[in-house]
């Protein structure tokens, strides 16, 4: 088996520098655009045999050093009560939005994982098909960002209703949060105990709160989810987005591997972490639709930056974007081996 | 006339820190929101008593020290050649975006005055009105904010055809980025020229491009920019929205004085920016929800981080939220007078 992202992980040394990318399995695969013809997005999330062929098909397309399992990060919270619909227009939304006290005093805990059933029967389809090639990452949205979406009902631009109740009912925000976090905790783990070999966080609105409310709001859930993750001994990688005035904190919060969004360059980010973690990143994704030979150079300049950190696992500095042509794709895997070989 | 902003931009000593506040001409001032149930927004921004009106409502109300006219970005790069409309959901946007090579072509830089009379008209009531009281902030979008808003047509989430010309199409791109520099030029130049005292360039969509592809796309044309209105002999506040990871690069920039944003400790940006520039931010707008005593409490934290620029102007880190009491942000004024004194 290819375990060079794992190794990467956990700072130990590597022949190349390990690549993946955000979004891999996404629309602009050819596999996952055919199928998403024929169904639609939460049909293909909630069909285990669907999502695993779409979460293998960059493995083999590609030549990545890792697979992160298909799926949507709005999903996790359904069986907690809230009622998932979905638009052509504008993605994953809830038809009952989180707005008050009372509405999350009735969101549950779930004790069982009847509701994610078809998640974990996903991961092991995976796990089986995966063995002896490369590692799955399972993975989950952080607190903060299934309290945004569960607030403000869908992505939002703004977050007004996330920052009003954070500034305005702090408690009730804590309540979500402390419920979100522990329902979280279980879901990751079931996703190790079923054969995920990473684990990853995203907090997609982490740069919602600057340094001073990003300790007060949301260090504290991201520690203690981690903490519960322990058990599981998979290595964990916390990708905080836009929240690059927040280095410090994500150093100390747990995770084996900090995810470095494009916003940042790497060199600096590498030195505000130090040693003690890993980094994740971070190429600019628009740099797919250059061409061969730029890729290679904009390859190169970010493995140069990552020779510094304890490991670096090459990755976008986001998801790969709508529209991106597979052969460049390929060739910045291919870039990212070449060049960190030599 | 209290000149104590003024001074803070230029680093001169100051008896109290100075504040205003990004969107304090905005809806939720009570006039303002009354006006605008009378008429729609662009009739407001294109009628300069109205629009007059509107800018002057917090000096009195507040207490501000500054006042910034009233308008929207978008109105600029009308006389370029673009159709302007406004929808109630999802504010204004343009019915013929810019996408090719040939829509860039097409794009005029007036060389009058006329279209944009109207705001001259604006700032030189203003100029009147503000007499022997405080000065007039004039302002515009940075070439990048308005090229985003002229590509993708309107607000946008994800850049994504923005993101596109610049990689798949940079010399179309440095073209549109050209005309709108220069449009954009003559356009602060004769808001000073009518009585702007203080000059602020609204890069909105800054944090878009990472330090590497900043240096390349953006900062050329900020610099050129801000040379171009040093004959104004006015303070140029450049605010880059986002942009954490590209401080040094916007103390290079030119400006008197660097905006800073929530995201960052205004402490930390205040050391990476050195004491060539002042600074001006960057208390978590939605602080405003908060009581009366936590808003003094936070003021507090940014006048102590702020002592160390060599001047500071006190802001919030983006604009007042909409539902602000106003009774809030007069105590958020007052804390900040009252405590810089001490």
């Amino acid at each position: 088996m290819n375990d060079t992202f794992l190794r990467a992980c956990r700072g130990e040394p590597v022949d190349y520098t390990p690549v993946w990318m955000m979004r891999q399995a996404g629309r602009f695969m050819p596999r996952f655009a055919a199928i998403l013809k024929k169904m639609d997005f939460l049909t293909m999330c909630r069909t285990p045999e669907i999502a695993a062929e779409v979460t293998l098909e960059p493995v083999d397309a590609l030549g990545v050093d890792a697979a992160i399992l298909f799926s949507d990060i709005t999903t996790t919270v359904v069986p907690m009560g809230m009622d998932l619909k979905y638009a052509d227009s504008n993605g994953p939304y809830f038809s009952n939005p989180v707005r008050t006290e009372a509405d999350v005093g009735r969101l549950v805990v779930p004790q069982d994982d009847e509701g994610l059933m078809y998640v974990y029967d996903t991961v092991r389809i995976l796990a089986r098909e995966l063995a002896g090639r490369v590692p799955l990452i399972g993975f989950a949205g952080s607190p903060l960002a299934m309290a945004s979406f569960m607030i403000e009902g869908a992505m939002s631009r703004n977050y007004t209703g996330l920052r009003r109740m954070i500034f305005s009912n702090p408690a009730t925000f804590e309540l979500l949060m402390d419920k979100i976090r522990r329902h979280t905790a279980r879901y990751l783990c079931a996703q190790a105990k079923a054969g995920a070999q990473a684990l990853m966080l995203f907090d997609s609105f982490a740069g919602v709160l600057g340094p001073r409310d990003f300790r007060e709001f949301n260090l504290p859930h991201v520690r203690r989810l981690i903490q519960d993750l322990e058990g599981t001994g998979v290595p964990i990688i916390y990708f905080g987005l836009g929240a690059g005035g927040c280095l410090d904190q994500m150093r100390d919060c747990g995770a084996d591997v900090i995810g470095i969004d494009a916003g940042l360059d790497l060199g600096v980010a590498i030195r505000a972490l130090g040693n003690g973690v890993s980094v994740q990143g971070n190429l600019e994704p628009y740099v797919l639709f250059q061409d061969r030979d730029q890729i290679g150079r904009r390859v190169g300049e970010v493995l140069e930056q990552g020779k510094t950190a304890r490991g670096h696992i090459f990755n976008l500095g986001h998801g790969v974007p709508p529209g991106t042509p597979v052969d460049n794709a390929k060739a910045l895997v291919d870039a990212v081996h070449d060049q960190s070989r030599s």
